[in-house]
């Protein structure tokens, strides 16, 4: 099906970010908000960290886009996101939500789906297994074709896209892209990208980036773009880095990001379409 | 006494951990948690860092075992603390305590005492001021001989292992573990780690992924080959790694523990029992 | 004016640093606080970072500096930026605020605006935007002459610092340093310590570093000496460091502080005074 897959010019999602310099207000974990903030910037965006009811919803007014990171699900933080969610969506800015560790416990769990009720999400991303708590048994997903070793969670993410009417990125060893109408396989990134904490938190912002500055883009192509641009830039870390073990990698990483004008290889190649609802 | 002293097959314990690939959970501070989730990773462990009261407890009812890192003393992060390691202890879950500044002000001195009192605590680990500050004066221990130039460390090491009837790791130029019955000198580690902040954090983790993926050790099996095998990484990284100052210094250092599978060195010759209780 | 200009000597400054080890509380955001630490440690200070209202006032009644950066503006965040900089202000310390994102919305322009009317602030140390939020416009310079092509933000830190009765440094592509009375250019720095997150944070630590551990020092000469050692370490990173690229960037630029032990250039020669009041 390689005729229609989905074309994506990274190089002109970058020149648009450039151009753009969209702000990006990240409401995130403490483990990696310092990785989070810096990928924004390499990417090209501009990135604030507001996370206080207080203010966020202002905050969040003034950005071009949002990023939802479910790190911390205490009593503040839940209001936080919400907060931040309802301002995206009023003004109209692309919201990516990251449902960290769903399933892991109850409130988690709970919190997650009050995200996905309340707020309108442009872009979820989560790990396979994140997606697939999300991904519910209700949804209605008839004359799918499955092609690939990856078609369980292809399937599982095209089900959580039509569940929520979003577009869905379950990242893994294979990144699933997932409208509700489509599923498309990712084959680009590296193993040494599961050997550092925060993979997951920078593809997050790295999505609200992309959605934010892209021009003309719907959420689907942002979601695209984003997740390949991000495993070429870890591909290529991996091949011209200079790194010594998965420390020195997320330097070289973050580096590679930093400076990627064009894409290291065809991004058209890297994208398979595995899934389409008739 | 070198006969009789403790043999730690690090090699052993770390094939253990990569097998069990235990799940830690961390509730520590925002200054080194990224530092700490990391090493946990890198020795083979997967990290998670709740630290929500309302799903902590959840949380680490699903791990394999739990880190209470004092960093964070106000009202939320008490109580987080205290749930986390009540969870730990109802699982039968090893928890160690990082009292990280007790003695620095009446609230943090407060809070460790509290989590001493009401936990039971698998090991202890602080700086040796940390330590001293915990090890109260009402400790009765006789029948100790003393060897070494940090004979005074040790034996306060040891008093507060009896005083709380826990294992202590009580880092500093020479680190020193002790039991209730016995304490050891361990001869390993470098000045540079010295040099960066979060050391004494990334030993804390250290000692708890040691004590949840190890198989069939004591608390103080643990604490010996942990203790061991985090200066024996320091020492490999800095004869070895790639760096320019203190701050490169900590990315060999990381990059070192992902990449150590046997003892860079024979451990069983970096440590001496100094004292034991007669 | 180059024969007036300030005198600064780097060298017996860092000598001081290294003699005096001040204790240097920050209050400060979680997105750079690794970073605010690490490099508190390599100017030769000591870290603590506490940042809990139940405590900080006994932590900065302990320290010999403190900083506050208007990372976190949430109801904690204030309460314990008032707590900390009351303490600091009893105590007769060095107080640094950093009014991070101040005028991006209501609530950050309330709190700031809140610090510097209820403490007395050593040095304010913000971003040429921050700054020109602050500086307010009944204050009364007269007699001013200008100098240089950043004349417009040179009086409005020097506008800034009489409003509010401190030394300012007002930093961007060239720095600003200015008292009621005068201001200052500093040419000092890279392009790079703009593509990496952090900077203005670890320059607001740097100057509390400077003015709790200098001897006979005005906070003048601590914001001066502070201002251009950090500019000249930043250049000596990118002129000498290993880097591809900003984040490797980050690391040299945190190795070349820790390995500072004079100037790397006639720091006198980077500073000019450009406004005077007469």
């Amino acid at each position: 099906m390689s005729d229609v897959d989905a074309a994506v010019d990274l190089a002109a999602a970058l020149g648009d970010i450039d151009t753009a310099t969209p702000l990006v207000n990240s409401v995130t974990n403490n483990v990696t908000v310092n990785d989070v903030a810096n990928i924004t910037l390499h990417w090209g965006g501009l990135p604030v960290m507001s996370d206080d009811a207080r203010e966020v919803d202002d905050m969040v007014a003034t950005a071009d886009g949002c990023l939802i990171n479910m790190g911390t699900v205490d009593e503040d933080g839940e209001e936080s996101m919400v907060v931040a969610g309802t301002a995206a969506n009023e003004g109209d800015k692309p919201l990516v939500v990251d449902p960290v560790g769903v399933g892991a416990t109850p409130t988690r769990t709970r919190v997650a789906n009050r995200l996905l009720d309340e707020l309108d999400v442009t872009i979820l991303n989560g790990n396979h297994g994140e997606i697939t708590a999300l991904a519910g048994d209700d949804a209605d997903v008839r004359g799918v074709e499955s092609v690939g070793e990856y078609a369980d969670i292809a399937e599982t993410a095209l089900s959580c896209a039509r569940t929520h009417d979003t577009v869905v990125v379950a990242s893994g060893e294979t990144d699933i892209v997932a409208s509700p109408e489509e599923a498309y396989e990712i084959t680009a990134g590296h193993p040494l990208m599961a050997q550092i904490v925060g993979t997951g938190c920078m593809l997050g912002v790295t999505l609200a980036t992309f959605a934010a500055g892209m021009e003309n883009a719907t959420p689907l192509d942002a979601a695209l773009a984003g997740t390949v641009g991000f495993g070429l830039a870890g591909e290529k870390a991996a091949e011209e880095g200079e790194y010594n073990g998965p420390a020195s990698y997320k330097t070289a990483f973050l580096d590679t990001v930093a400076g990627l004008e064009a894409a290291p290889d065809d991004p058209a190649g890297r994208i398979e379409r595995v899934l389409s609802v008739t």
